[in-house]
């Protein structure tokens, strides 16, 4: 096989075979195709997409070059979750000890984060001692034992998709429906769960703005995941403002906590009983809908889910006492308050920038190699569709600097929109894709 | 400047400005941008193309990615010719020495061949004792006392197309106009002339096989040359069939030396002619084409045209004594004739077919560090539009081995298509623009 003759055919609008498919996903995870030769083809595949059938045929490619998870030793229907990420987006943190505590395994491995605040890994690693890199048999264990354990990705996990991602990123190759659903799903499978969950994010703060953009990658990706025989759905829900109160690692720990006590935000909140209840239904757990909602919200009120949070850390070697009390996670040294401009109701607060302001504080990381503050960034008193009088309290910014707080200031007052008139609600839910 | 943004820039449409191309092109060939974001590049402007303006600014930029030869020290007006390649193509030689008997300064740097037979260098080179590699002011001079000079191509001229080229060859980028046309011309701009004559094939031995494609590079190109400030012109000739009598590089010359001395085959003698007179109109020399054509015809009666080869010859330090007496070229020691397989008339004779049979016995290179048999290749007793009678000679072939001869052999007859009925006769120019 010869990658120019793959390229051309792309390039031409052809369906290329799954003997193809796997040579390709072979050669770019092990470095035999030159980058040159993989980006040509990214861009040929931009223009000329996948068919369904070739999607699946790449993600499970992807999947296979390199090592595929077997979760067998775990008993129960293991259940992973996934979104395509949002700012202050925690929910992982939630809805899994809510799954968890009803019975569904989740033994998920997760990334760091590259953007507005970390991911799930960094959000964890803010808890003192506790390590995501957990050997196999014990990450096992503590599935068995406690229901959920979360672990950072090994590097052996879908080389070719991690080629393939950095490729993309450079050259302008990002925005590729079948590009995106593949990297997500190769993933997935590899990580070996027997069902799946995706949250897809729609909004200012989402990769895919547009709600049509996004009901078209949860299809692809849900048909992707049924084709490659795991069971899949998706949710399609707004990130237009910030998802809860807090942006940043300890910040959105503590703000996780919180729901799990049942004193979260209301928005947050729903969201999480509905990808917790989702992921029940998955797992055959519940009969419908609202009885999986009902166990949700059970495992809250009965302490359920925090203690499997906790058991989680625990096990996990992280200090539990500071879920006990929140107040000895880090925070940042300095705190700037910032004041709300004008009067009337926040009709949007845009989510991307709410993000970048959380960035400059020191939430997240633009490179790899950058570290991350993990005391650092926003806490919301005000959000989204709340009246609001000229200065008040409207967030409080958390970091090492003075300077690090000014300059966020600005970018969270820019976006700010406030009006005259209450804005219309919006919608959380957008639609359910295979939870019918 | 970034380029992931220019790549972004050009995938959704954009026109790239002359600063963007200009900072493009030094990237390309100062090996500062990664291969993998210029093959990106490369494969968005196959799919979304690119504005005349836009390639006539690619063309000056790549250009200026290297040296930018001066030809000022030469009086009068330097013309360059270009073919964009084919089969049996040995024009340069005969034409340049027509051109420069009646006036015309060729002061030229000729790239060595890559497929079916070598390059003009290539061709040049087989001719005992002639050197290529010429010092500048050496080379000044001998187009000064001789009118003619060819010369291998300085590697630091347009080191952007040959970077870009490289990639676009192992990316299945090749064939996009706007890439095509800066490509060629870029190098025709670098190499200094004040005219170019663009010789635009097309048929089954071209990379362009339909008219209306050859029809379209070779506007864009002129457009592109005149662009750029040159005077230039393109003739669309055909190459459906191999162009005279001989494939490979002694051979060629040999050829050639016929054609000069008055005695060659018609329908090369007549491109030939074609090719020079248009020359001879773009450096000013004829009122009309007429003229022109007289011009080039006299310049092959009176001897000139051949005593100016053999002067470039005798002044780059080869054996004229070759020319006088062509039987002195090398000729490779094992010989097979192949017999016409059935009586009737030679309806086609695919070039690309007999270019590959040359390349087997040894004529061509696939890869830049192939060695080439100067001595090989094939001479046609027959050719297409011929009655031909089973069994009767059809054409000689040249190589080292007989295993050659035998692989080649096949190769040419599966080129043969026998008719029998008279086929239409082919038009050798199908068009002239430019030159109205």
């Amino acid at each position: 096989m010869r990658m120019v003759d793959i390229i051309h055919k792309k390039r031409e609008g052809g369906t290329l075979t799954q003997e193809e498919l796997d040579w390709l996903a072979a050669g770019a995870g092990d470095g035999s195709i030159p980058d040159y030769q993989l980006s040509a083809l990214l861009m040929a595949i931009f223009f000329q997409g996948m068919s369904r059938e070739e999607t699946v045929g790449l993600t499970l490619s992807m999947a296979r070059s390199g090592d595929m998870a077997d979760l067998s030793p775990i008993p129960g229907v293991k259940v992973d979750k996934h979104s395509t990420g949002g700012v202050g987006d925690k929910t992982s943190l939630i809805c899994g000890p809510m799954a968890a505590a009803c019975g569904v395994k989740i033994a998920k491995m997760s990334g760091r984060g590259l953007g507005h605040t970390g991911g799930t890994v960094d959000k964890l690693e803010s808890i003192p001692g506790l390590s995501m890199n957990i050997p196999r048999e014990r990450f096992f264990q503590i599935v068995r034992e406690t229901g959920i354990a979360i672990v950072g990705q090994s590097g052996s996990l879908c080389p070719a998709d991690k080629k393939l991602y950095a490729l993309r990123d450079v050259t302008a190759a990002v925005d590729s429906m079948p590009l995106i659903a593949a990297s997500i799903m190769s993933k997935k499978l590899a990580s070996g769960a027997d069902a799946i969950l995706l949250d897809v994010k729609t909004g200012s703060g989402a990769l895919l703005k547009s709600p049509e953009e996004a009901q078209t990658l949860a299809r692809l990706m849900v048909d992707t995941g049924n084709g490659a025989g795991r069971r899949t759905a998706a949710l399609i829900t707004d990130m237009d403002a910030p998802l809860g109160r807090c942006i940043g690692n300890a910040l959105e720990v503590r703000e996780a906590v919180e729901v799990l006590s049942g004193r979260g935000e209301e928005r947050l909140t729903a969201l999480c009983e509905e990808l917790a209840a989702g992921m029940v239904r998955l797992a055959g757990l519940a009969e419908n809908q609202q009885q999986a909602l009902d166990m949700a919200r059970e495992s809250v009120h009965s302490g359920a889910a925090l203690a499997a949070l906790k058991g989680m850390v625990c096990a996990q070697g992280g200090d539990a006492a500071c879920l006990e009390d929140t107040s000895k996670l880090a925070v940042s040294p300095v705190c700037v308050e910032a004041a709300i401009p004008e009067s009337g109701y926040i009709s949007g607060l845009n989510a991307e920038l709410c993000g970048r302001a959380a960035m400059e504080l020191g939430a997240g990381r633009e490179r790899k190699e950058d570290s991350i503050d993990y005391g650092a960034g926003i806490v919301l008193l005000k959000t989204r569709g709340e009246p609001v009088r000229q200065g008040e309290p409207f967030a409080r910014l958390y970091a090492q600097t003075e300077a690090q707080c000014r300059r966020a200031q600005e970018q969270l007052l820019a976006a700010l929109d406030i009006t005259k008139e209450r804005p219309p609600e919006r919608p959380l839910i957008l639609a359910r894709i295979g939870l019918d």
